[in-house]
């Protein structure tokens, strides 16, 4: 599988998570993973779960509109960068965002998020 | 120094460079680097400054609207994640856009860009 091909499988089987399971997304992470959101800074797969459930809104809907990826050195680790846009249940404009993952790989052969950057696109 | 603060003095230079000489962006790339620049993969510095430098714009500004930064994994490197504008000269509104660089250590104790993608943030 090449590695747009990966970085486009990751993107949607996340946000998926997100938008069904959220509690799910815990599988994702690892305890050396790192979420910076909107410039809050959590570490360790427990706390960044209970930051993205207790997020002040229910129902949501991620639309992904680009996604590149790029190999990020050594360690086999791969950079996705993410645009898209929120659509949060009973609001009427979407929020635009853009997201980084930093995917290392793990001795099963899948990936965890080692790395993940969230920030909204004000206008 | 602490991270936050050498991903913002890496930020400071890098846009600056870009807005008032911009043939000077070849200081912060290497050989391996990588770009993405609206979906299009680049690689090396000659090839990533060749592209930087034809851009359909001359004048231009980069005003930061924030800087997140995250340290890699084992190899030292860390990640920053850029959110801003771009103003170019003569026109009327700016441009949003979305950045992340990878930098990784130099055995000089400084960095260069191992990964970089931009995208525009369409509205």
């Amino acid at each position: 599988m090449d590695p747009d091909a990966v970085a486009k499988a990751f993107v949607e089987h996340y946000y998926s998570t997100f938008d069904t399971n959220r509690a799910g997304l815990a599988g994702f992470y690892q305890e050396a993973s790192m979420l910076t959101f909107e410039g809050q800074k959590i570490q360790g797969v427990q706390s960044i779960v209970a930051k993205l459930t207790s997020l002040p809104f229910q129902q949501c809907k991620h639309n992904i509109s680009t996604v590149d990826c790029q190999p990020s050195g050594p360690a086999s680790g791969m950079l996705v960068f993410v645009s898209g846009n929120l659509q949060l249940a009973g609001e009427e404009h979407a929020l635009k965002f853009s997201q980084m993952f930093h995917l290392m790989p793990t001795p099963q052969g899948s990936f965890y998020v080692f790395n993940d950057i969230f920030r909204l696109n004000y206008s």
